[in-house]
């Protein structure tokens, strides 16, 4: 292993426990200090990787929106299956991630969102571009299925695809309050049997 | 005026500062001092009236809560007019009011229970209670349009109300996020549009 192998490692063990702490405690409630401790790195070391913790938690989140688009693509974007079972195997699979995690932390770009939006332009931007990601790769399935016949295909797909995920934003919101799977349920059945029935 | 009405008034300004600065920096965000110098009051008295910063923070909820009940009663429970004209009219208010904020702060509910939820049990049962009282309100308002033929009448009126509810909290984050009122207006359409349609 090369030497620039070894920093490249360093700097994605950072980010990866930044990713962590932010998710579970916030942005602004995680502290520099405690990355560092979590991590075992110097502070020299991380100014070494990064000019400020706002550096630091700009990369996080392009490192959470690269690994988020893989995850989606697995299920949105896998052509062996109709378009409509790829919409519900996302919503399953993010169901059931949701469930291992007892209710909390939800979407990191949906608590970012919340926390930064009205503080800080350049994570505004960035959050917006990682839900823009998932809302297009749902509407490009959204369409598929409508012209498979198997939606709603009065509704315009992109339109839909904003409604349904910043709907899903409020469910996930509400599940972390009330502590239960319930208003992922209720969301999946508004949508499977309701809006998108053809 | 009495010495404890004084008092009384002393306390609903500590708290009314504190929820404007709650309301846009976050819990965790807004210091002691901050609330202290913004409403021009020495640290002893602060607690006089509050054991701690969590006690202030509650008690300031617990008032957010109370006006919000008179909120919703006087658009969702305006008996002079009929049950969707209603529903219309809370959430053209709200719109109205978003779009006054250009965008931002949205829902403190909402802002507390993402920030709080996972760290905090007594914010997030306060903050529970408060959703679920405009979702209780939503959910008679939506039964009384079923009654009068004006809605789809085939959902369930209290899980139609959460998944609205919590959908328009998701719109709310999206609003905040893109800095545009779009979220708002899909939400609406899809709302009044589609999912009501009788």
């Amino acid at each position: 292993m090369t030497k620039q192998d070894t920093k490249q490692e360093t700097k994605q063990a950072l980010l990866d426990m930044g990713l962590k702490l932010i998710f579970r405690h916030g942005y602004n409630h995680t502290g520099l200090n405690e990355i560092l401790e979590a991590a075992n790195i110097p502070k020299g070391s991380f100014y070494y990787y990064f000019s400020s913790k706002e550096d630091f938690g700009l990369q996080a989140l392009d490192r959470f929106i690269e690994r988020n688009r893989a995850r989606i693509a697995a299920n949105l974007e896998d052509q062996t299956v109709d378009p409509l079972t790829r919409i519900h195997r996302y919503f399953d699979w993010y169901a059931s991630y949701l469930e291992s995690l007892e209710y909390s932390q939800g979407c990191l770009l949906g608590n970012l969102g919340q926390e930064l939006a009205d503080q800080n332009d350049a994570f505004r931007l960035k959050v917006d571009e990682g839900m823009t990601l998932v809302a297009d790769t749902l509407a490009n399935c959204l369409r598929a299925a409508q012209e498979a016949g198997q939606i709603n295909s009065a509704l315009d797909a992109d339109e839909l695809s904003a409604f349904i995920y910043n709907s899903w934003q409020g469910a996930m919101l509400r599940m972390k309050v009330t502590k239960s799977m319930t208003p992922i349920w209720t969301f999946k059945t508004m949508l499977f049997d309701v809006i998108l029935k053809p």
